[in-house]
């Protein structure tokens, strides 16, 4: 039995915090470890290109979040890692999934809705600011996914609906085609925790909450210090399931840490101790890794590298397929 | 001063008839020859797919057209004579587009609008049926010029909003990241005559009232003798001016064989030899032609060959151009 294929994109806006960490990034490096399956990991640049038109910060943004996957252990040797925009198969794909897909599916897509919605709310035309960049989302993301054949892909709850259209699009085109597609599952991980930011509300760069991950250790010392809590006293019997400070413990502890730590709130710790002890468990498990990021974001050519040799490796799939999804809409060469 | 670049695309559906040689494809072949532009053609058919599922359609239909145009004395050597599939930077310009083109934009386009309105008077969703490839069209008609930076673009009178919209996505993309494109201009050329069909109709294979262009001669003549007329009779004066007929005969003719043949309805000429008179005057023009045409369509090997060859030459512009457009919106590679 072959490997199931596993595909996970990266958006390459912000930089990485400790939420997407333990939401996202964690468990994807820990999934590039496994031989049962075949990973790819893609650094999804033409997507940024939708929500980013500030190009050195989109650059910025690749070479940060590659960095911060290399510095993390992404196993490249194990899976495919690559930048979208180093595979010219992708935009041509998603123009031949554009000539299948129905308009109607994109009416549906949740971030075209909420736009609309919201200049509806404003007064303004429904379609007021939107791009056919936003509008087409769904189609490249097909595209991402059909490219590779992906039988899973990992995703939060807010993404399944564009898998669904993938698997939509890929059943069109195989209807009127040929099977050329193996129909994506939307894979939903609900044990993966999702972080709570500064603030108490979820980790989130849109909320301005946000820890980043490789901050200078001075800076996250402080980072962590601005964690809201209440105002009980040292000695105060404290209650860990409404803070945030124990929550983002409990994402990084052992078992046995955490039951530790929900002994010492009800012993009453106090916060700036609770604070110290989150610093220095989280710092110790990302200093060796903040180390390499610090390295390799000083070292830009040999990321290029890494990308480059992830490229050959994902076009060793993509040229071929696109070869035959070619021929089978009629767009070969001539003989 | 640089030479004016004039940009001519050929949809790739269908097999060329009397009407489009006389209306698009003679006047561009002579373009091809003017010295003092730079001509590209191109195979559209990245759009063809927009309208044609069928493969082996879309296929015979580029190699009939590649042939057409070669046989009728395209000059490729001074003109760019590529295929629209071959040049892989024009749908990854078509998705840097999409992230600048204002969906609004083609909710205003013609051909999308015509699918709405016969969708809400069938009573279906507006949408039915409409494909995001059918609603995108006029973005990768934009990435067409542009990445060419074209000057001029010869089209009829119902693609000048096409060319506009691709002046107003370029003009969003120079204000937003720097001037890298060339405002492309529509040129509509009047004095091209638009051939009435067999039914006096204007000749459209929509209406199924076409005369194709290389039918072998005996067909030719059948074709010819179909054109509708009225009941005079030889001998009766006929009017030139609401012939097909005549009308036909004056878009291939000399002035003076024209000015003949308006002496000759006076005169009362039969139908019959009229239509004879006009099969010998087709077919003289077109007779050479043909024979080249069926010695092109037997070796598709020599049309892949010069295809291959207008690639090259095409893409010595698209590269380079495409390289300096993902450096301005920053997914250039680290260093």
């Amino acid at each position: 039995m072959s490997k199931a294929r596993v595909l996970t994109g990266i958006t390459t806006t912000g930089t990485p915090h400790l939420g997407n960490y333990v939401g996202a990034i964690r468990p994807a490096i820990e999934a590039s470890k496994q031989e049962d399956s075949e990973s790819f990991y893609f650094l999804a640049d033409f997507h940024a290109l939708i929500k980013c038109h500030d190009p050195e910060m989109v650059h910025q943004s690749s070479r940060e979040i590659a960095a911060t996957w290399l510095a993390l252990g992404l196993d490249t040797d194990n899976a495919v890692f690559y930048r979208q925009s180093d595979i010219p198969e992708i935009p041509e794909l998603c123009w031949l999934l554009n000539c299948m897909a129905a308009k109607g599916l994109m009416n549906r897509a949740h971030a075209y809705k909420a736009a609309v919605a919201a200049n509806q709310e404003a007064g303004e035309d429904p379609d007021f600011g939107v791009t056919m960049g936003l509008y087409s989302y769904p189609v490249l993301m097909a595209a991402d996914i059909l490219m590779f054949n992906a039988d899973k892909v990992p995703v939060g709850k807010d993404q399944i609906q564009h898998v669904e259209m993938a698997r939509d699009i890929a059943a069109r085109f195989n209807h009127h085609y040929g099977q050329h597609f193996t129909l994506p599952e939307a894979v939903v991980d609900d044990s993966v925790a999702v972080l709570q930011g500064l603030d108490g509300r979820k980790m989130s760069k849109s909320y301005g909450n946000t820890i980043p991950l490789f901050l200078p250790e001075k800076k996250l010392k402080k980072h962590i210090n601005k964690i809201k809590t209440n105002l009980l006293e040292p000695g105060e019997p404290k209650d860990p399931d409404t803070s945030t400070v124990f929550q983002i413990w409990q994402a990084f502890a052992t078992e046995a840490q955490t039951a530790e730590m929900r002994q010492a709130f009800a012993d009453g710790i106090a916060w700036g101790e609770a604070k110290k002890q989150l610093f220095e468990l989280i710092n110790g498990q990302v200093a060796e890794a903040r180390e390499r990021y610090e390295a390799l974001l000083a070292d830009p050519d040999h990321i290029e590298e890494v990308l480059q040799k992830g490229a050959v490796k994902a076009r060793a799939y993509s040229q071929p397929l696109l070869e035959r999804l070619r021929e089978a809409v009629g767009i070969r060469a001539m003989k």
